[in-house]
């Protein structure tokens, strides 16, 4: 075989929800691809999307750090959670939403967003700004709630009032009765801070393809509270239009987090961005995208849903631009896996090596994770060793005999 | 891209036990190579071992005949069975003794080696005789007897004595109380015909590493039963070697399907011969291999014994002495799987793309085995794409930013 310069592999992996963080997924994939290759360069970048996990993927890429803080959880008792501070930027905070308000805080027995609240994530916000901070950094995902981000700004100060002029209790379905919207006594240091919430873009707060209705559902409401808690957001979007001025039913991205944009933008103040166009820049991928030669990506699941906006869609979109390959490992190839051949993803694999429960799976994805990535980059030295060997007619030098064989035509 | 010559693509798997045949993973691993490579040659050779599948691989290679035949079950019973006749050789029979007396003839609840029968493997060679086969290839494999080919023996005519003159009865018990071998109505055809079983060489019929220890077990056999039956194949070894001069005992391949091997050689007069031996060289798969880039086998399951004398260790090594690359895939990855890196096993991946159960993975391996190679081809094209782009230093043009980013030392 002959001598060739040394493959760079930038690993780019999502977490594994519920299962292994980013950092995690990203070390096991590098392990194996190593493993295959050992005199390739591994670069890894480990991707957050807003969810679970956003604010250990920048602290770790950053060689920031965690801060821990009690705050007021989603049933509303009291819980340990954490922000970050980044360690290449000076006062920038990183909070994830999910660390304070995440459906994982909720017991699935009793999943109920018509009365869970986001108030940690105000607590949260307040603990930053006490910190110094003077960006934050806000992930949205993953989140257990369904209150329009009321919860986190009454903690901030603002006052939500009914008709009586009595403050509403925690809880989407409260906002059902929002008869007004006094930011008066708001925290005044969220004048001053730059407050960048990262969301999905595609999440709007009001209609048919609106929180409640699309959401709803998986954080425990039933048809009739979905219904209910629609009611309640659109009561949200039109005092807020009325007090405050702004249009923010359709808004692109107000919808993140149970409708927690909207509180972010048009009560505190904030930015809402693409979710990752914040993961993406402070994490610098574009530079690691530009030493790589080959990208591998992961998410626990890859099917139809992916390319609208999961973590191995925007990698290899990103990776396209440079005309990179890009290879794609998952828990699960689910229904519509091989859609993303047509957006920038070049192979797809599953880690899974056989019949297996979904419980043995999680427990073992460590290994599985470097044993699928030691194939994936098997696989690609042997195209690497043969297309060094091209030569006409045939890859090889050999004869070829006239002989039985079954040739299959397509 | 630049263009280059297509690759040539020779598939050649196993069966998946008790769910595809070799044939049926050939095609659907062909499909899945022409639609990641749609310019690809794609050869095919589905391949057996002695068992299932052995007369089909083997018939529709040569686009032979398949002939029913009804015969003595392993119980006792009526039950349809087959031979086949090649197409591309004067009168030669295949026969497979799983047909005639396997582990899949016997109900879970009725396995007893003690009492189940080859005769009707005798009886599918009477009638390749009747058909007037001047050879027979016998496979041998997944048998659910474990008569040292005593019932095969009988039915062509041999006769089995207790100490009272009597013939015995079906089953390996009986022949803890054989005495003596009469020959002398043994059907004369036999003397003519080429008789070559097809058989694992690792089997032998006594001691610790004998058929009754090792297969008995899975052929519903107690540790009594077990003890019982290595006494009888132990007086069946004795008996031979006094009437017949023959020591079978060590013999290679004579513990092949409950002892058949034993009984082919020494009372039929036929030859063993390693499997492979047999099915690659009737298959023609050297002179495949001799227009292969690339090679694609396939097993159900890819573990620590496939090594030991399966197909995909098979094919790897002939396919190493031409110095071609080797992917396998496989329902289940089991342990071990890694093992076969070092027997010319380039890269190798499970078909299963997530948590699923084994009734599933069945259900849906023809799906599954498309998606498995069509993923793995298409890892192998980044890789020919690679490769095809080298240049000094990096693989592809660009340039070298300073940059923050992880790199990870070995």
């Amino acid at each position: 075989m002959s001598r060739r310069p040394a493959l760079t592999v930038l690993v780019a992996p999502s977490g594994f929800k519920e299962n292994l963080s980013a950092e995690s997924v990203a070390c096991h994939l590098a392990r194996g691809v190593q493993q295959a290759m050992p005199d390739a360069e591994v670069l890894t970048a480990p991707l957050a999307d807003g969810g679970e996990g956003f604010t250990q993927a920048l602290v770790q890429a950053t060689q920031g750090r965690l801060i821990p803080v009690r705050v007021t959880g989603p049933l509303g008792d009291s819980l340990p959670s954490f922000f970050g501070l980044l360690g290449n930027r000076h006062r920038t905070a990183v909070i994830e939403m999910a660390a304070a308000a995440g459906l994982r805080l909720v017991p699935r027995e009793r999943r109920n967003p018509m009365l869970t609240t986001s108030r940690g994530v105000g607590e949260l916000i307040r603990a930053a700004l006490d910190a110094g901070a003077e960006r934050i950094l806000l992930g949205c995902g993953d989140s257990g709630v369904n209150d329009g981000g009321a919860g986190m700004a009454q903690a901030l100060g603002a006052r939500l009032l009914d008709a009586q002029g009595r403050e509403l209790g925690p809880g989407g379905g409260e906002l059902a009765r929002l008869h007004r919207i006094d930011l008066s006594g708001l925290d005044p240091r969220l004048q001053q801070v730059q407050l960048d919430a990262a969301v999905n873009w595609h999440n709007v707060l009001l209609g048919p393809r609106g929180v409640a209705r699309v959401f709803g559902p998986q954080k425990g409401a039933t048809p009739a509270q979905v219904d209910q808690l629609d009611l309640a957001m659109t009561r949200w979007a039109e005092v807020i239009h009325r007090d405050l001025g702004q249009a923010i039913g359709q808004a692109p991205g107000a919808g993140a987090s149970g409708g927690l944009g909207a509180g972010v933008a048009a009560l505190l103040g904030g930015r809402l961005h693409p979710r990752f166009d914040i993961v993406m820049n402070d994490l610098q991928l574009d530079e690691l995208l530009d030493r790589a030669d080959l990208v591998i990506t992961a998410e626990g699941s890859l099917d139809a849903q992916t390319p609208y906006g999961k973590v191995p869609a925007e990698v290899a979109r990103r990776a396209k631009l440079r005309g990179l390959p890009v290879i794609a490992l998952a828990g699960t190839l689910g229904p519509g896996a091989d859609l993303n051949l047509a957006h920038g993803i070049d192979a797809c694999a599953s880690i899974v090596p056989g019949p297996c429960s979904l419980d043995e799976a999680m427990a073992r994805s460590p290994h599985w994770l470097e044993r699928a990535a030691a194939d994936a980059l098997r696989m690609v030295r042997i195209g690497l060793d043969l297309g060094q060997a091209v030569g006409a007619p045939g890859l090889r030098p050999r004869s070829r005999p006239s002989v039985m064989g079954q040739s299959i035509p397509s």
